[in-house]
């Protein structure tokens, strides 16, 4: 239970302030931070907020989009991108996970796309290691290859990080996005190493109108958990694991009820049998 | 345009005997016919009827849904694809299109429900290969793989496959399927000698709330068919490129229209320059 994290989008109405409390009154001894509640606190008192409560930041989200052609909108993407660096920095986080964007508008060349992925991480890549950041590649489902992240297995996530310092650019295994990959067990071996972020949330059925909001809570769906925690454990991976469903029925909940419920089912499906402490 | 074929589906409104007149009005050559709408008119009476007016029949859609465990269910299910594969041969085709089938109801276990398709494949092959029909084995996009599709990609479909004869069990590549995958060159160029159907239609976006009916007409979304269409070609296949689309917006407009814009795209957008002939 120690290593379980709420990641902030899983109680999405709440501010830093609410969510650091929240975590701080369900004994969590993690927090996974997106930028734009941390912007509407303030970077610094964000860094407070969590410093304060002795929370460590398991993540930022999120860096990326990083498909567009060179031109200004390009430059302000990499430049935005170095503000999500120093944040992480004032935020205390080494991981920043990275969204690496779909393809532009009426582009139809996805192997341009994911070739300008790969420039965009060799250009930040330097930034990002002076500061003792790693930026962390978030395969993505498939079901948003067109239009939010052209990185669609953790092989091909991992054909890019391997670029780099393994300390520099890293991984995301998010359950949601890669539980049907039918090479999973030999990519997350593979990671060793490479892991920066391990994320759980369901794939619910039948599939909610809202892509965006598709994700359930565990045991609601159709992953086996523990195999991939398992397969996780065994690449040598021992950070913490991050709950982070987007879900409207959740996101009308009272956030401490999800908190509750969050606990109790990632003692009941990620946890092994055994390991699940008093609560 | 003498290879493009007319999925049943995308005119889901029309009966076999309607669809076979609106292909010779359209001047196609080929149609892709489904089991129910095929069993709503007669089997022999559907066979007369696409033969009496010289169509090709590209593909039967479905057998399959070969993940169950054994049972009387699964028996059931072994013995409906026998008669699909006897349907296939009764209606002239030798393309008999798999949809595999998705996790049973509270089963988590996806790596069994896999090696359950690839056994049901083995048991049905021998029957197949005496009748002349090929099982031509579908990945589907992992959107599908809880409910729907356990094979999620083309190499893993290749994998089942290749433990079989060629002309016995082959793959049908869709470009909604499998446009996604980052080894696609590869496991294309792989199928060689395997590709019993290619298919067509497009992935739009915002994703329709409705995900089995979240495809669209070529050229309203983000695949590049070009693209594929020249690696099929690369590997050997000059068999009908069929169209397939589940959208409910094209299915309640009026289906002569629909194909009539259907062969407009596919000579926009699936042939080379030059390949689309007079109208």
């Amino acid at each position: 239970m120690r290593r379980l994290s709420l990641n902030q989008k899983t109680t999405n109405r709440w501010g830093v302030d609410e969510a650091v409390d929240g975590c701080v009154r369900a004994g969590l001894e993690a927090i996974g931070l997106w930028r734009e509640p941390v912007h509407d606190a303030g970077v610094a008192r964000a860094a407070e907020l969590v410093h304060d409560a002795g929370l460590r930041v398991s993540s930022l989200c999120r860096g990326g989009f990083l498909t567009a052609r060179e031109g200004p909108a390009r430059r302000q993407t990499i430049d935005d991108n170095r503000r999500a660096i120093d944040e992480a920095v004032e935020l205390g986080t080494t991981c920043l996970v990275m969204v690496v964007g779909g393809l532009p508008e009426g582009d139809r060349d996805l192997a341009g796309a994911r070739q300008r992925v790969a420039d965009g991480i060799a250009e930040l890549a330097p930034y990002a290691r002076e500061r003792g950041v790693r930026l962390a590649l978030e395969p993505m489902h498939p079901l948003y290859c067109a239009d939010r992240g052209v990185l669609s297995t953790l092989g091909q996530a991992l054909d890019i990080a391997e670029q780099h310092p393994a300390d520099t650019v890293g991984v995301v295994v998010d359950t949601f996005h890669v539980w049907w990959d039918p090479e999973i067990e030999r990519q997350i071996a593979r990671a060793r190493g490479r892991i920066a972020s391990f994320q759980v949330c369901d794939w619910i059925t039948p599939f909610p109108g809202d892509a965006l909001l598709s994700r359930g809570m565990m045991g609601d769906g159709h992953i086996d958990f523990r195999y991939l925690r398992r397969l996780v454990d065994d690449a040598g991976y021992d950070g913490d694991i991050e709950v982070e469903i987007f879900n409207a029925e959740l996101w009308a909940t009272n956030p401490d009820d999800v908190v509750a419920l969050m606990k109790q089912r990632y003692a009941e499906y990620v946890l092994d049998a055994g390991q699940s402490p008093a609560p």
